[in-house]
């Protein structure tokens, strides 16, 4: 029997208990560990709760508790989550996460300080809620070098952009329904503004490497500037619109990262994933482009992939787990943005000075005009064949008023293979 | 420094051996983890071969090794790979494998031994060449009861029906491409008549539940039968042919499953692997669907999952493994097949007979005429809302002399989910 705790006692931490009261019996058959919730830790009474009577507001109670073996941290944040954590793993508890702020801002210590305690730092449901990314990502293509990754990795973002694609609703009117559903929390900032695809991002690159990667050094672009003008563009031209995470040259000194919405081909496997499904592809260099699929957010989805995790703990302990530690930039740093090479769709007003911009775009690139869909305006694909650099676009296009939008097309030039 | 030894130096083999040198240096640095083949065993010579000189035809050179800690057994079949494995898991040698056909027949027994002499035998690569399959069902999925897998298993037939479908070659003349381009063996019979998917999905669903499923209990049938007059329909109708691998009700003890070419809807996520790209839908009671792409076969592929199971070998020597048990069909028993409800594509001769079975179908189900592609026969869809059973259309429709195709239709009944 092996006796765990849960730290708040949110949608993950109760759903946790959820998904272990469901499949206890099966996963104490089939894997031969027993699991008891002894303790739960939050501020807040859960009177009707089924587990009331293991509610608990004292954490002396589980951190000097030596049954308890595994916390599940599901307070989120940076605050007392690490402060929680980084006692737990000193005390020689493993601690199990869907934190992926904590996990992206103080990875690195707190991996340093499980592996010195020989005990775990687990995170599978961090990135992608339920979809196994991070352990297959880390055991299964261990033989080989990653030299992309690139996904969908918000459920809440990439929800109001299948719902725009699909009912033709504005961005604000998505957000609002997403928030009615609980798609999308009332702040819905980390997720809209693409921190939270950034920090996921950040999260896989840094395991596909062992070098700790920080999401502050990469490009980020959210979504509340795609207009539903853009999204006919998209749709009329074969693509849908995406908010995409991607990593590439990740075998390089220097690999280009950036988070940003995307005209997305509809052929791309990448882009079956609507609503709150996520979808990550990832290039390994023997086994060329692999992707994982399924809810990337989600009680229950991110729930179970958390306790799987408590489950590898719990069998792990006593044993030494598998060394994971992630090097602080010591041989990667990511690419400074403005050098990295761009196309994109532009919308420029229909004026003289619009097609000034196109004749000097024209100069480094090639310009494809697509039509109009509103009076007044003009839409271009540029740089589909020769690219111009992001510092090129800024200063032609991004800069001028003549501009009224800008998306940036996907592209995987690193790679001649069937999947786009 | 960790010794290994490689037994059989065919493709896998070979491979496994280019990806190593590939990727040594990342391996130890990512991993910690240095790696060296000590010793090939092959009745064959490779005289320039950059290991040449690691090359021996004394298997006991290996087995009385005690340096050697793992063994990389891509000797394929089930007769000298399995005298092989058993001596080495025996002798205290964990054992790697991306042998499907000796751990779908010997699998419970093997891993037995393994768990009795402490050591791992692991065989990631047996399943979807280097995609992600057997660790995350294993690990990431364990919160999870599953209840369906169903995919594209096999990377031949896949191939195969991709040429048909999209240039219109019949089944002979894409087979001989195939073989040319050394995507089928010149003995393609397991590939084409689905055992080797049938293999496959008995591994997953043994892996899935702990108990053995046998994969001779699992209904199964190839694609030689399948015409360009079927695949046209196909197309016209918003289909595309696969071989489906799939089992369903997996957390109930009769589960159904079935290896058949399918016409699956194209709005499927499955649906966009084309060619030797493998896609394994895995679908949990806390997870909802999820999705596994990727290259389900080939040289490098398959080789860097071997050295990923390698690697976690290594790191797990000197330690307990997990227990992998599967039980010997204790709880588990596959449906009778004749029992199993299906909806299906037919083709009849345009006769009063095929009319006669036409009115016979219509008083058990529901049958949609949908055109005729060739004079002389007729093609309808058959069971779609209220389906018959197998033994209903074996009887009604494959016995009859009037029937000149039947395709079934993939279907997901079991869910609500958006993904199909």
């Amino acid at each position: 029997m092996a006796e765990i705790a849960i730290i708040g006692y949110g949608v993950v931490g109760s759903g946790s208990a959820e998904v272990w009261k469901m499949n206890r019996e099966y996963i104490t058959r089939r894997t031969g560990c027993e699991i008891n919730i002894k303790k739960i830790l939050d501020i807040r009474d859960f009177p009707d709760d089924e587990l009331s009577d293991r509610f608990t507001r004292d954490p002396d109670e589980i951190f000097s508790d030596p049954e308890i073996s595994v916390l599940i941290e599901t307070i989120g944040g940076t605050g007392i989550a690490y402060e929680y954590t980084k006692r737990a793993l000193l005390s020689g508890k493993s601690v199990v996460t869907s934190n992926k702020e904590l996990v992206a801002t103080h990875g690195p210590e707190l991996l340093r300080i499980a592996a010195a305690n020989k005990v775990s730092y687990l995170f599978e449901a961090s990135v992608g809620g339920g979809i196994p990314i991070i352990r297959p990502l880390n055991k299964c293509l261990s033989g080989n070098r990653v030299k992309v990754i690139s996904g969908i990795l918000n459920g809440t973002t990439n929800y109001i952009l299948s719902k725009m694609m699909r009912e033709g609703s504005d961005f604000e009117t998505a957000l609002r329904e997403a928030q009615q559903f609980g798609y999308a929390e009332q702040n819905p900032v980390s997720d809209v503004e693409g921190t939270d695809a950034c920090r996921k991002l950040a999260i896989l690159s840094s395991i596909a490497t062992g070098e700790f990667i920080d999401y502050r050094d990469v490009y980020t672009e959210g979504i509340s500037r795609v207009s539903i003008v853009d999204i006919k563009y998209a749709s009329d031209l074969g693509y849908s619109v995406k908010l995409i995470a991607q990593i590439r040259e990740l075998t390089e000194r220097e690999p280009e990262a950036i988070v940003a919405p995307m005209f997305l081909p509809r052929e791309s496997p990448l882009s079956t994933a609507d609503d709150v499904f996520n979808a990550i592809l990832v290039e390994g260099n023997a086994l060329g482009p692999s992707m994982f699929y399924g809810k990337g957010a989600g009680k229950l989805p991110t729930a179970s992939a958390v306790i799987a995790d408590v489950i590898e703990a719990v069998l792990h302990t006593n044993l030494t787990p598998h060394k994971v530690v992630w090097n602080i930039n010591k041989n990667i740093s990511i690419r400074d943005h403005g050098e990295c090479d761009v196309s994109a769709f532009i919308r420029l007003k229909d004026s003289a000075a619009a097609d000034g911009i196109i004749d000097k775009i024209n100069e480094i690139c090639d310009v494809e005009y697509v039509g109009r869909k509103a009076s007044g305006e003009k839409g271009y694909i540029i740089g589909v064949r020769r690219t111009l650099t992001e510092k090129q676009l800024r200063e032609l296009v991004l800069n001028s008023e003549e501009c009224l939008s800008m998306i940036r097309i996907y592209s995987r030039p690193d790679t001649k293979d069937t999947l786009i």
